[in-house]
């Protein structure tokens, strides 16, 4: 098996991934954000790389039984129904819903990803049963941080070094990319204080500075759900 | 002293470099054999980023006392007189001589940190001299690993924390971002046994196959010199 992780999308050959599962991750906080949502009943998302995307997506399916959900800058987007705070995404709120999310940098992930084998969201919060999910497929596997406007994203990289650890345990000769091995080395170095690693974070301290430092703790539950959302025709549902 | 790394050029936004030292690194081999090549007293290096364009300098400035240096898959170009071995680069081939040199990735990042305030190349060989370089100039610091096929290569990864942690000894306030914090927790760990580390990441496991497996223990010398090569109107000379 091999392991390739990717600190941003932008790093990925086109049609590289046709024969391999993807896991896109953006821990802070859009797949945080989509576990928990799915987990909370609702029933599909659509993610949309661009807020004019959401909005067309919106007018074509119509506004029956529909949210539209998202951030730029961290911020609900204005006329939003929802922000990215995992914490708005409760049951009395989303259950049965279809929400249409559109994030900086986790939901144009979700786009690129397109024409795997098989695509998962992860999160620190579903990551054993992320792992799970890969072994069971058992093809070569690409982790797809995020990242941040372009780059390397710390939490990004050490819930993919999580998501690789774990999978070591199982298969213990897979081949790891370089990025692989070195996200295995961040997260092992910082697996003692998870909480601590988001909070000293470029994204996480921006986070605290607007108003969402709660949201810190919220992502950083490892393996709090067994909840695995999957892509498929262009949506993200519970598999 | 905010020190911010690149795990490649690419997520380098145009004009930010302007006020701040670059640091370029490839440690595998470009950045070393640049070192070693001014260590033994060649006169200046022309980067070029491509084949075509360092033919057509080689045509512009003449064949008298120049040589035409470089590789594409490892390997030394044809018709180019030296490959990227920085054991090739030895006094009695390169004294007084003008390089033109082109690397996949190395001569590439070279090229692109043009503008700003400061150019260095950076390698394990001369990395202290580099940081009291850095010191020196008292800027803002841009620590740009050259990568590998646009993605993070695991050894400039580790030089970059070499620096960043040494850095960190006389400024122990600076403001590191996501990567530069990552490259750091990667050297720290490796740091015991970085040969080891560079026999196997990606790239030396390509040079082991290809024949050069040599320039490892070459590349892996923390310290061996004082040399800091410096870009200055699009060549890099010795300050």
């Amino acid at each position: 098996m091999n392991v390739d992780l990717y600190t941003t999308p932008q790093e990925i050959s086109d049609g590289s991934l046709a024969n391999r599962t993807a896991v896109v991750i953006d821990a802070l906080r859009a797949s945080t954000t989509l576990v928990t949502a799915l987990a909370s009943g609702c029933r599909e998302v659509i993610p949309a790389d661009t807020v004019e995307r959401a909005m067309s997506t919106r007018r074509r399916i119509g506004p029956q039984g529909v949210l539209l959900c998202g951030e730029r800058g961290g911020l609900k987007i204005q006329g939003f129904d929802l922000g990215n705070s995992p914490r708005e995404y409760l049951p009395d709120i989303v259950a049965g819903k279809t929400l249409i999310f559109t994030s900086t940098n986790g939901s144009r992930a979700m786009v690129f990803v397109r024409g795997c084998h098989l695509g998962l969201i992860g999160a620190f919060i579903n990551a054993e049963a992320v792992v799970r999910r890969i072994l069971s497929a058992n093809t070569d596997v690409a982790v797809v941080c995020s990242g941040r406007e372009n780059a390397l994203s710390i939490e990004d990289m050490a819930c993919g070094g999580l998501i690789v650890s774990r999978l070591l345990k199982s298969k213990p000769d897979a081949a790891l990319n370089d990025a692989a091995r070195t996200a295995q080395v961040l997260y092992e170095r910082h697996a003692h204080d998870l909480l601590g690693l988001l909070q000293t974070s470029d994204h996480g301290r921006r986070l605290v500075e607007i108003g969402f430092g709660d949201d810190l703790p919220f992502c950083a539950r490892i393996d709090a759900t067994d909840v695995v959302p999957v892509i498929r025709d262009s949506k993200v549902v519970k598999e």
